[in-house]
């Protein structure tokens, strides 16, 4: 099969590499149809050691079942599915609490930006589409593999309910998804700081109500101000150490930060003038998709909602080395790979 | 009227002070009935640079309204009340939120090992005590000021429900009182770190169920052992660095570290490893001990709980001094003061 490694910074490659196949009984093989390029995939494209072994590339795919071990009950060979990011058991109790990125037998995708990818634990990952390989909906059904179920996370670990008023950090496809998110939970005022205007455009179709370029001191202040204090929901979907700061200038006393963007940081303000003092809550992590996509494939079924519209590109598997690059160079929000 | 004052760490004395009086038609005077020395007060009690002037001391107190403002409502002269360690206006939108700790009109009293008292905001500060003064249960309702609604803080913002897993760090007068709140609330398994005996003897009898000694990695090891894995609940009623990472040491995936002690600390991990890996939630802060008042003060009326039993030793106001030394020996655990 052909599928895409990366050898270095900057150095992504397709290749052919011997198909995979069945090694467990509860696994599947799935026939790549749609997979997709993530924010996070740009962090070893800028600092990637190199390396002879090329490192295979990707977490988010829809596809067709094309193999099934004895024990998969779930979906059979035919079947259109997606996976979530992660693969679980999602019968274990931490997959029951809602947190299947905690899963006892947890593991992570890295191999879909390819023709075909074994699935582990089948039952617990795949979800079938009732939809066909010509669906128009595709687009938004891959992005339940990640992006929409991580702004979902977001929204909900910050319990976002009816009315609130949201600031969601971060343009990027995860910050547009969790304003889209705080709108399906009946935000009344979300905020939405980012500075691209093609994606804050977007955020705005998506629900925000109000869009804060300004960062630092001076988006804080702009954002209390708008909010007379502060935000009571705040949605961190970036990951550096700066929208963490902003994050804690911006949340209203008694409030929520809820982080979905991985943090690139290890330490960071938690005492009295940060958190403590003001009854903050931080929390959230990465985010348990498999919980999601059953409560949210019904909005893209029924048109409600285009989840879909974060993908402004789309490729063959041999140009993804190219979507790499246009994602890097912010000329892509988030490439869409055909196969 | 006589009033305790610190000088400089280690050095506190009992003066004569001009009497307190009115200076706002909300403010109250209060007589002094019961007061008491708390851990926070031995923080400056170890590090208070030498001052000219005495700094007024103590944060907790029971007594009667010697004198009410014109608007005050609540409350009238000769009532026997309590205050909570906090004054606010009670009726702004974060303390009808619960965060009275917030409120726009705070303040944190700091005069209250004294013959008497200036209480600002007293319809929003003191709650009137259905006892005479001679009642039994005055220490115990002198915990409403303080310890016990901290105690339980700790325990709400952790969500502590029927048949939970909780462990206390801390053998501390809140601690031992997040032990009983953690009980009261339906907690099953109570574990609590210390390894002070007659404190964690104490914790036994309000509900413990463990007693670990043990700290560091030895005692995350011994928790996560009793656990399977950690707890999901975890209430951090210490506030130093490594009681912090103990926390994150011993909590369970998808779980809370839920802090009420007043963080000596201001950077802290929160990364993936910490926190964000595994979906873990912090929380906590300044305990608006005032909207827990009402809710607890029935089970102490009916003798449910006796919360007073974290008061080892009784003092009178001459003897204070002696108190916060024997304090801090570790000779007492919570000193009482009746005037």
């Amino acid at each position: 099969m052909r599928a895409t490694l990366m050898y270095a910074a900057g150095d992504v490659r397709v290749e052919t590499l011997p198909d995979p196949t069945i090694q467990k009984p509860t696994d599947a093989i799935v026939r790549v149809v749609r997979a997709c390029v993530c924010g996070s995939d740009l962090h070893p494209f800028h600092d990637l050691p190199a390396q002879e072994q090329g490192m295979q590339m990707g977490h988010e795919f829809l596809g067709i079942v094309e193999g099934a071990g004895s024990d998969v009950a779930g979906v059979k060979v035919g079947d259109l599915v997606v996976a979530s990011f992660s693969y679980q058991d999602n019968t274990c109790e931490f997959c029951r609490a809602g947190v299947q990125t905690a899963c006892v037998h947890v593991g992570f995708f890295s191999a879909a930006q390819a023709e075909l990818i074994r699935v582990p634990l089948a039952d617990g990952t795949l979800v079938k589409l009732p939809v066909g390989t010509d669906s128009e909906l595709l687009p938004s059904l891959l992005t339940l593999a990640d992006v929409y179920g991580t702004g979902y996370h977001a929204a909900k670990r910050a319990n976002v309910t009816a009315g609130d008023t949201v600031a969601v950090i971060g343009d990027g496809a995860v910050g547009l998804l969790a304003v889209l998110s705080a709108k399906q939970l009946g935000a009344e005022r979300i905020i939405l700081m980012g500075r691209h205007k093609a994606r804050t455009d977007l955020g705005l179709e998506f629900g925000a109500t109000d869009v804060v370029a300004e960062r630092g001191e001076e988006g804080i202040t702009t954002v209390r101000d708008l909010t007379d204090g502060g935000a009571l929901k705040v949605l961190e979907a970036v990951g550096h150490r700066p929208a963490y700061d902003q994050a804690v200038g911006i949340v209203r006393a008694g409030g929520v930060i809820s982080r979905v963007g991985v943090p690139q940081y290890d330490e960071a303000p938690v005492g009295f003038a940060s958190l403590f003092g003001r009854n903050i809550t931080l929390n959230g992590g990465p985010a348990p998709v498999r919980a999601y996509i059953d409560e949210l494939m019904p909005g893209i079924l029924n048109g409600t909602v285009n989840p879909g519209k974060v993908f402004d590109r789309s490729v063959s598997l041999d140009e993804v080395p190219a979507a790499y690059q246009a994602m890097d160079d912010r000329e892509a929000l988030k490439v869409l790979i055909a196969l």
